[in-house]
């Protein structure tokens, strides 16, 4: 095949590990915006979801284990572009445009990669939650920020009571992710 | 008046002292991208402008300093909300969802302080450039982000050249500027 | 005039984007002092006190707003020079050591800038607080640490007591940033 | 089953949630040994690996893809509890006892989760590089150190020579994964 | 001597200021574990006992206080090559293992010193306790932990009970210490 | 002795450990105004001048060691209270000045400890270079800084060349120094 002749594809890789160090960087601004000096950066949130993705499937085994984990990795693949947008930003962008964005972004970084429409599937797959698997991610994704709420609860802050609000609701599909999350909850 | 009874405007100055604190954290995304760890916030950034405005300001003795000043504090207030958009988000959202933003952003951050019609007034004249005062800020948004680079190139980073790409270029209204940028070219 | 020759301005105007930098970088060190690992920078705080100056000048419509914008950027511009001496240190070099080491360093950064004198004159009015502005810009650098201290207290450090020490008295003058420490002391 | 209780589940998935949290704040040592004073996280790090594992995973559409995610995901998550030991501390304490010690860890952080047999027998094939899925986690473990080398390169350190030495060598099972490591070379 | 010619000597202190440079940077890692973003370097560590060390000499007259600064500057050098090892990290590998890494790590930087020999032996003192100079370090050792955490914890952090355990046990041959300790933990 | 009472002294010692805490956050500033965002703390600066100074000692048998190293931990400790003051400040605040001050700081950290006057009388001893001691630490102070420099300069910092300034001038009381000087210059 042409189009991914290995040196396009070395260039494209290049691209992306580009990206990944960028991800390593870009903070989570949520956190900054309650006073979080040094937060966590977008990789090392998104780490945490695959983690808790790949520990959680034990749970779950009706669930295909590797497409979760593929989830996972590309739900905030795009942020390398398009940063992370705190809630904020996302109301005043309005969501319908947000989402446009971030589909822009997910297939910028994942198009031209190996298997990449494949990739860009998996991401549409992720924010339709189309699947069980993506809407696991989803929930996920909420435990992965009460998880890191607490860890800086834990180290001082005391801004960070709205990312609890409601944090009982929205478990029915997965009612162990619920019991977890009151476990959190429980240690605040 | 009833809308600005004292109560009122403490608890809007007092939100606006939230944001403040959010802009000295929140990093201008851009250095990040490129690999800078620690970059300067919004706030630096937006102090800078103010300062170069404040200096170069008897250049221009036709001008209304005031204004300048308030043209360069109201420019970048509303990233708080919003947070600094790199121009690969630019790139995605497209110019006008980004302005709407910003412009939406600018109002919620200022419509509620004392004299807030005024204060938006003047970002929207920022935001279309309509005034020479608001030109130039938008040259001195260009001067600061040179000089920032330059400090950082300084530091060690050898990722910015594209800062430098037609530093030469747009400076027919302010020629003064225009000398100034490339002094800090030289100083590569 | 020879001394402003475009070449000369351009590079004092240099000079001054190097000590833009700086002040980017430089700590209020009373923070370090207390355990806050990374405090807000001299150029992020003297941002904040100018962005309350002008959202607040709507509410003393007889001071003069450019003059109130300038004031709060030239305050603390001596401290790329002279670093920002907190309390202990001013306490060991006695205060007319420090005041007078103050007016040189703002002398240094402002004198060669167009318009250095007038400047230069204005850093002295502050300093004096020889005008109502002056002293507004005072009461505003007073606002400003006690909103950051506030927003450090919500981050979690328990170090800061001293100070709210008298938060309540001196605001004759302003009693309207009075009532806004008082707005500000409620929230701790 | 009376281990894999919900509540008993709940309580070690909190657990996790507390190694995750130390995983993105333990720095990768070998940086901060040449200089580079906030580097990546461990979490970061292991979040490169799973996404070029993903990117790749196109490549080499023989092997498992969920089970290359996993590997990536399990490779470092003992560190949580040993921190990464730079290859100064590995040679100090001898081959056998480091991998002994990687071992002890990896079952501490894994054993105790649903399926945790199951994710320590991962790690075990991670570490002996047992399957060919094993043996490629191992090639882009060494990729990502080569991309961030370079980020760090162009961030301007220039104390990384020896991460590339024989950067060439060791490729033979994954041909394609040598030339995205020449690709990464050319652009130092 | 042939040894120790001076051009060895000169190359053997720039390999120690290198490690000086990478004692300054590495993390004391216990603080990460609990939630501290940007701890105290070991460099810092070692200072604090060295002066707690000279501080308290004075109340211990019987002792020699060129021999306790000493083992306080060499305690904790090795780590510069093995990093430091949080409780986890020993008891995973082992008390034996950490300890002869440990001997190895301070001979590989220290033997080639001028009279490396000396100071490898001072080492030895030390990590045996062999001498009451050497307890004494150690009994610092612990004083400079609790006081950091004390800090610590006045900057917000909740998560280091766990170091105040038995804070009040094995002061026996420094009651001085024990008191000091006292007072530490009463202004918790 | 009523003086020392051992809840004095606790108290005393206790501050001490306040400001040691200090000691490790309050930036060597010179550095900040290089461009480089995170700087080594005085402690760490400290600390690498007393290792230097146990490192040498063994070249110079006739000096007393003891002496030597408790120099090197005084020769700082007042600026927990003063701060690091770079170069501009010390011009701006003239030498008499600065030196009055630091002699002030020295003695509010150093005069309550047990044994006061001496740690008084060894700082002094520093200040006045009276001995040879003293002038030793001196020079590993000028050292110090080079071999900071020079890390500073592999990691990237193009900003430095003022440090090396006359680096071979001044080294005739202790031509080993000189030596190590150029060594460390060579390495640039």
């Amino acid at each position: 095949m042409q189009y991914n002749s290995d040196m396009t594809t070395s260039s494209d890789l290049a691209l992306l590990c580009e990206q990944i160090a960028i991800l390593k960087l870009l903070p989570r601004s949520g956190w900054l915006q309650r006073g979080i000096a040094l937060p966590e950066s977008i990789a090392a949130h998104s780490y945490g979801v695959a983690t808790l993705a790949l520990a959680v499937a034990g749970l779950f085994p009706e669930l295909d284990r590797g497409r979760i984990l593929a989830l996972a990795l590309v739900h905030d693949v795009g942020e390398a572009l398009l940063t992370d947008l705190p809630l904020t930003a996302q109301n005043l962008l309005g969501e319908g445009v947000k989402h446009e964005a971030e589909r822009r972004a997910a297939e910028a970084v994942l198009s031209r990669l190996p298997n990449g429409a494949d990739l860009v599937g998996l991401w549409a797959e992720y924010r339709a939650g189309a699947t069980q698997e993506a809407r696991l991610i989803k929930a996920l994704d909420r435990i992965e920020l009460l998880a890191q709420a607490l860890a800086y609860e834990q180290a001082g802050n005391r801004n960070l009571a709205e990312f609890w609000r409601r944090w009982d609701a929205g478990w029915d599909e997965f009612p162990q992710l619920g019991e977890l999350a009151a476990e959190l909850h429980a240690r605040r």
